[in-house]
């Protein structure tokens, strides 16, 4: 136990600093079971013993201190003891972008978790070079992303879908903000005229997409285009400065 | 020549796709020998051939369309032929941050330059890990960034300095956005109550400042603080979010 000399690697201060993502349900003196990499971590990385606090999280049940328990060799589990946070609603804003080669997704799924995505959709387009997204790693890459940046709940990591699926079944009530290259308004502007809700956020690959498909895009009633501004941006770059934007003006 | 048949890789059209930045000026008619690195990257990744157009940029006389001309096995140079745009003064924003270990100064050089800053301001804090900072490898990232942004300048990089020394050396007439975590105004907020002119943005290490450095920061009278939201960023997200916004409120 390191309670008298507390400093910054301190897992017992003041509720654990490790923070870990669970998918059981959190209720106090119900022990959940790690997963093996989690155990991993915090046998070999972290060195953490038996007793010492941890947070977890589920997405559903706020954030709770628990008391790590250490088993055998490989074993690792936790119970719960208090709640420190309660659950909150995180914007209901998706992120839906195709794939690039040179930013990969798990990248974006990172930076984009820290700027409070509720859900990543990667887009298959007409110039979309990449095929294969590996769903599994961004998955765990958002789950890191939030267990370090104290976020409550993991976007929902979706499967590649092409355009015209993402389209046609996009709802009716999500504002669909297009962040378009050409003759659209700012995009401050474009927010602050828009109505509030959900929102969806459209990144379009590095060529950009076809005429077509900009104007099946456009024709969607719900599409919100907008410019952000007179820089040539890369696909990544322009996804995650079109969330930080929305953030700061509709965000939390 | 390839004007017959024009396609994505055309580096004829519209006045070649490939963009370098020089240290020479420019001129009609007046040859620019490129580096060992423009030549190779020409012959072998672009496989450019010699009468091919390219764009020239050096932060001074606009952009040029230029007639390639190799030699021998290593050698190339370009005649400037027009003009095809002219010098444009870009926004005056400095991206003042502490290097982190987990994003590289090279990342945040190339994200940085394409989301339009002027100088990139590596600053040593006293929670500052990163003691090295490779300021050419920096500033090779600015320049392939810009390249590739249609940019038509390079933003300065500097040599790192202490946070006490950037503080001293201030400009008076620079407004110093701090990107502090707790008890500051939302940034757009903060932007919009700020005068205009020449800003510089300012983000701490993965610790974030200590307190006298808050302090000192804080005591600038040109200091314009200001929170990004209540998520938890990493440095380099944040710096990134910052520019973005700044952007979208101020720039261009």
């Amino acid at each position: 136990m390191t309670d008298e000399t507390p400093d910054d690697t301190d897992l017992a201060e003041p509720g654990g600093k490790v923070r870990l993502f669970i998918e059981d349900g959190l209720a106090a003196g119900d022990a959940v079971t790690l997963t093996e990499g989690q155990a991993h971590y915090l046998r070999h990385v972290m060195r953490a013993k038996s007793g010492e606090a941890v947070r977890l999280f589920n997405g559903r049940d706020g954030e709770w201190r628990a008391a790590l328990a250490l088993a055998g060799k490989r074993g690792a589990a936790a119970v719960p003891e208090r709640q420190t946070r309660d659950q909150t609603v995180a914007s209901d804003l998706w992120l839906c972008f195709a794939p690039v080669k040179k930013a990969p997704a798990e990248f974006i799924a990172q930076k984009a978790t820290e700027l409070g995505v509720s859900a990543l959709r990667p887009i298959i387009t007409r110039r979309t070079i990449v095929s294969r997204v590996n769903v599994e790693r961004m998955r765990a890459n958002a789950i890191e992303a939030a267990e370090q940046s104290d976020r409550l709940d993991v976007p929902d990591c979706h499967d590649p879908a092409s355009l015209p699926w993402l389209l046609t079944a996009w709802p009716s009530h999500r504002a669909l903000l297009f962040c378009d290259e050409a003759g659209a308004p700012p995009i401050l502007d474009a927010l602050k005229a828009a109505p509030m809700g959900p929102w969806g956020i459209l990144i379009g690959p590095e060529g950009g997409f076809d005429a077509e498909e900009r104007a099946a895009i456009r024709a969607l009633p719900q599409c919100v285009p907008a410019t952000l501004g007179s820089r040539i941006l890369r696909a990544d770059t322009a996804g995650l400065a079109a969330l930080a934007i929305w953030q700061a003006a509709l965000g939390s």
